[in-house]
């Protein structure tokens, strides 16, 4: 099941991804590599943080025909996909709590720390979306807007304390999207966000 | 041969780094960091994706040297630079068409995926472009520009089948400079362009 | 010593993140991200080109608590911190040396070439700081700013140069200390720079 779910969740993520190329007015190219790098940089990095290789797409590329598929579906879908506003926006939550699941589960395999596991999750989740706005050459989303990083640090929690509390696998992952998923969600209706920290003297 | 290319390619995008850091007023110093970075970002991150240890130049560091050297000579040179405008474009091609088919063969050794070493090669060939642009805060000119990525995945591909057909290896490099290098310098000419993704709505 | 020098760096380097954060409206997840990749930024960049796994963060995790504790006490105390302007530089000059010496040391045990151990040196010193601007999406300031970049490469020739000689670890450091530390802070002082390269013809 969470195979299935993450390859819903890579096509998502390419998805989202296409339509910021789309806004920076990018050709089909630059639209399929923003695709991989937002879609697949999280995961490269935490295979690269932990020296797990070989990296995930190395090993599976069909990966790669699937994110720019999607991203050049995007293309053509473009004119239906204002209408679809919340399916992105849950599809994207999905793909959060999907990536920090899959993430986490591979620090756990490898034996990391917890607090490893927590950010092996996290940076699944996110360093992808931060790797999509450097290069769109953005201040990137995840600093200031709703509840994100959070929800993946909940996710990941959960996750961790399922498995060690000795619960089946399979149910963990459940509770864990059980938890994660909604959070997002309420979030994102109710403009959740974490306090925010402005300092406007220059030390320089 | 594919030795002495590499060290011009090099040195050729030392030396166009070194322009765009003078347009950004840089020091002696970031001229050189930012040379690096061009010159040699590509294939560290192919290397990096591939687990490919040593990279190349902590192997051979005396690349960085030629790298530093090929900048500072910019800087001393920059009053006849505009008269040289179109030696400097050709020798990026270069560089892109023999950074491609070295990124191709380092994958093709480790034994990838067909799909792979195109990847690698492209990887090799443009995000030292990439990250050029990225610490410059511009929007990469690859995702928007003439066709760059397409003739690196056309070089590679022209490389792989070409060894796969069982062709002698040297000949299979001159067919791949061959179709790639005229590729680049046409698509220049002419502004071939790959057609654009252009979306003007913002989801969030 | 220079454990505890190391762990005074990283709160240094993650409290003027922290200021960075506060200056682009982060939310207290943005503050320590940004915290985190700054602190830690260099050495995982120089680990990953070293190979040198595992990461050194993986390896002792607590030093992440250390990063988010530091940049959430700035928050805390954002009011009394334009009374430390000077505090903070000299902090930020010595996380420059400590981060150079560690650098240059985990690559001397490695067994690299003298030119890498200059390289990793630099790279643990100022990759931090790049990442932060580029974060923020500045040109990171030490293309263009005070000796920074000099500075570590100098600390770095020092360390290198004083332990070939034969001298006492320990009376190296000290000495690298000696030299690094002052040069920075007099660097500040009379604003030494690099001199820069101005270029403003476009070549595309």
């Amino acid at each position: 099941m969470l195979t299935i779910l993450f390859y819903i969740a890579i096509a998502a993520e390419a998805m989202t991804a296409a339509l910021a190329a789309g806004r920076r007015k990018m050709d089909w190219f630059g639209v399929c590599l923003l695709a991989c790098v937002t879609a697949l940089g999280g995961g490269t990095i935490r295979d690269l943080f932990l020296g797990h290789y070989p990296l995930y797409w190395v090993k599976n590329p069909y990966i790669l025909l699937l994110v720019c598929g999607a991203a050049l579906a995007t293309i053509a879908l473009a004119q239906v996909v204002d209408r679809l506003r919340w399916t992105f926006l849950l599809l994207d939550a999905l793909g959060l709590v999907v990536f920090t699941i899959i993430g986490c589960n591979i620090a756990i395999e490898m034996g990391t720390h917890p607090l490893i596991v927590l950010v092996a999750g996290m940076v699944t989740g996110i360093f992808g979306g931060i790797l999509r706005d450097v290069l769109c050459n953005d201040v990137p989303l995840v600093f200031s807007s709703e509840l994100y990083a959070t929800v993946s640090i909940v996710t990941g929690a959960v996750y961790y304390f399922g498995l060690l509390a000795g619960l089946d696998a399979n149910l963990v992952v459940i509770l864990a999207l059980a938890v994660g998923f909604p959070l997002r969600v309420v979030a994102l209706i109710k403009k959740w966000e974490m306090p925010k920290f402005v300092y406007d003297k220059d030390l320089r």
